[in-house]
């Protein structure tokens, strides 16, 4: 039976074709229409309220409707909402590079703007790739990226990714990308434990290189958390060496913290665990808060001087596009920027986040069906697994996750899963009150769908 | 000599690495930087004042810094800034996607969303393709597109671009694109003219499609004006023919707006003008009137219901951007398209379009060195010649477009060019006396280039 319908929403299902849905799910659970946002919470046009417990795909950092960026975007706007950014540049682009350039690793200089993530993903690859040209390496010209990775969705970025829901069936569209297996700590193949681990599985990648150094350009990886994925985590020791690998190779070093910038892992950038600076770093999501769509590549002088030189030579980066550099954009970023430099963020997160892994560990760690709970800085998931002695998962097919993701939504709680993978992504404004309320209606929804599924199984028995 | 540099170049400079652009001429050439703008006017540092003749990358339509774009940007700020739009939605984009269904081309009634033209082209290149798979046609894996043809930066649509200075450098990275030749009114090889013309060079297609059409997804177009090419124009005409083919080759017609769309050319969008609609139409830059990074694919029902399946049979168009539906975003463009319901602007465009016709064409088309004067609705386009009764060209390499440009900058004007065509691309707010002045300073910065460089190759013969 079809649920009743909104205006907007039966609107929205006559005209809208939702991202990364299939959108014959929505027959029977039609799109919320959310009306407003304050703080971590959403209101939709009945008026309920929901916990943002994923910051709407990692994006927000300091609350939904900011004050403080609100005022930010409405300056900008009144003075200048945006420019061509070829041969012309302004304010909140130049004080953003500057502040960027400051707070990413030491050698992190340049700065190349772009409106997403998938985009700042591409611009790496063709800055690498051409980079090497330059230098007089043509045959470097392959990526090599990890099993289960994800780096965005247009081609080049596509080609990069390691799960296979999203790019199998664009093969043939696809780069011939060099596949090493990636860290995998759950189901740790060294049956190591990630506290006191040497990271030996960095041999995958080390095989990978030795075999192909000579035609790849560039390693990418996603710092300390493989997100889509399943909030996959590994210990920062797996990046120094993977730094070292790239030295040894002479190959670039991507590093993708799209996902895990902006304080996510405890610490501004998930880089600085290592000490590391990687050649290229990609920033997107929360560089704006989660306001607008911005992204940021950025480089070293090594890089940008590989392209600097006469018009005539054509080392020039030819890319662009029509929004780069983005006043209002650039603005909120900036002001995100000053906010993390006026208020304490950093250790908040440090502190909510342990606040959140003893609760969320007790909570979770004993059940029958959660595999782990395992978290990074405000980062925490919890693995469903149909058998927990031997990790056995559950089919995808059964949609344990999107089901459970459900019965939150029902409860008030914004949640949506990875597979069999429920995890939580606050922004940085939640309470600990509110980091209880949200481990607390999580269990419930669990609890709730197990007893029911147990239901089921003996309704189908008898 | 270097010129002397204020605190925001110099920083500008030591952090920014612009779009498209050799770095170097910034040397010699530093970033213009732009406190504010109002109307078709940016302001520098300095308080001075330019004319952006080109829509700042042909994105603004009703001005910089619009008041009512920016109250309606403001109220939604502080309503919601952002929301996850998988299972989630909101006013601002199922009243765009509304209107925009409204107002496309018949048949035209689902809207994807993402962040620019370039994510644009990669969703209509992944929807065509995977829509061919299943519709058992696996062996459609190809994209068709023309000579010339530009159509964003990201690998899948660089792909298709047919200008070597972007792409050149990448092809090992690229897909393997059939190529046709696209058409070339200024030098056309039947000798037909715009007005007149049959559009034989379509044949060019045919053949390519006679050859390759069991193995093309689509076909991709920049209806009516190739923009980043030189604005090189062409008659509807070649668009009904065109349609006609990919129906009779059952192979899907991308049409590429993100320049052409809101009003441009002269109609909203430039397939009206051909009575056509394309299966994908792809649409940017104006979207939010030169506010926000925004993009829409638009497509049909029987596209959309080639994915609406059961979840189980993995049919579902697995793309999402983080930012996808952002509703700032989403709020400004919803906006652009009530102006263009509440105001005449497109017939103003027609007016004002037909006044810079008159005017450009005579003060250009009698020139030595311009090939040609033409115009498409409010484009207009002189194509700098070193030979007009031969056509040749200028050499690339002495940057001719380039170096006049910069003498119009002086003089207040922003008329940035392509290779060795400089064109008009004004917001639609500007007024005849301001057309007339653009096209004086235009003609002034032209005979003077020439004027200096005739002396210097006196000085040179001397
Ligand atoms: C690690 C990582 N890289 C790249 C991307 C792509 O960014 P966008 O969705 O803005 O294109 C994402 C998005 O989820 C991501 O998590
Ligand atoms: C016709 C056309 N298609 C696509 C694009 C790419 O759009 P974006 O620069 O937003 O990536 C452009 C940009 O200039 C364009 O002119």
């Amino acid at each position: 039976m079809n649920p009743v319908l909104s205006d907007l929403q039966r609107s929205d299902l006559n005209h809208v074709w939702h991202p990364c849905s299939q959108m014959k799910d929505y027959e029977e659970f039609p799109p919320i229409v959310i009306k407003s946002g304050k703080g971590i919470y959403l209101y939709d046009e009945n008026g309920k309220e929901y916990i943002d417990a994923v910051s709407s795909w990692w994006v927000n950092l300091f609350g939904h409707a900011n004050e403080r960026i609100n005022t930010a975007l409405a300056n900008q706007a009144s003075q200048l909402e945006h420019v061509i950014f070829a041969n012309f540049t302004h304010k909140p682009a130049v004080l953003l590079a500057e502040k960027l350039a400051e707070i990413t690793p030491e050698g992190l200089t340049k700065v190349f703007f772009a409106d997403n993530g998938s985009s700042a993903i591409e611009i790496a690859l063709k800055m690498s790739f051409q980079y090497h040209i330059q230098n007089n390496k043509p045959n470097k010209k392959r990526f090599l990226a990890l099993t289960d990775a994800y780096h965005g969705e247009t081609l080049g970025a596509l080609s990069l990714g390691g799960v296979g829901l999203y790019n199998e069936i664009f093969q043939p569209l696809l780069l011939n990308t060099v596949r090493a297996q990636g860290p995998d700590c759950f189901r740790c193949p060294f049956n190591e434990e990630p506290s006191s681990c040497s990271t030996p599985c960095i041999s995958f990648i080390e095989e990978k290189l030795i075999q192909h150094h000579e035609e790849l350009a560039a390693v990418i990886v996603e710092p300390l958390i493989q997100a889509a994925a399943g909030m996959k985590m590994y210990p920062p020791g797996y990046l120094n060496k993977l730094k070292q690998l790239c030295l040894q190779y002479d190959i670039h070093l991507i590093a993708d913290e799209v996902a895990v910038g902006f304080g996510r892992t405890g610490t501004m950038f998930a880089c600085e665990q290592a000490g590391i600076t990687p050649d290229f770093m990609c920033l997107s999501k929360g560089l704006t808060g989660g306001y607008l769509p911005l992204s940021a590549v950025m480089t070293t002088d090594d890089v940008y001087n590989a392209f600097y030189d006469e018009y005539e030579t054509m080392k020039a980066f030819f890319h662009s596009h029509s929004y780069t550099g983005n006043p209002l954009a650039c603005r909120v970023a900036l002001e995100v920027l000053r906010i993390f430099e006026d208020e304490p963020y950093i250790e908040e997160i440090q502190k909510k986040g342990a606040y959140m892994q003893e609760l969320a560990s007790k909570v979770f760690n004993h059940q029958p069906y959660i595999g782990e709970y395992r978290q990074t800085g405000l980062v925490g998931a919890i693995e469903l697994v149909k058998d927990k002695a031997t990790k056995e998962p559950f089919p995808s097919g059964e949609r344990i996750g999107y089901k459970i993701y459900r019965i939150a939504l029902e409860k008030g709680l914004l949640l949506r899963p990875l597979g069999n993978v429920l995890y939580f992504m606050p922004p940085y404004v939640i309470s600990k009150e509110e980091i209880k309320r949200m481990i607390h209606i999580t269990n419930e929804a669990i609890q709730q769908f197990f007893k029911n599924s147990q239901a089921d199984s003996v309704m189908q028995e008898v």
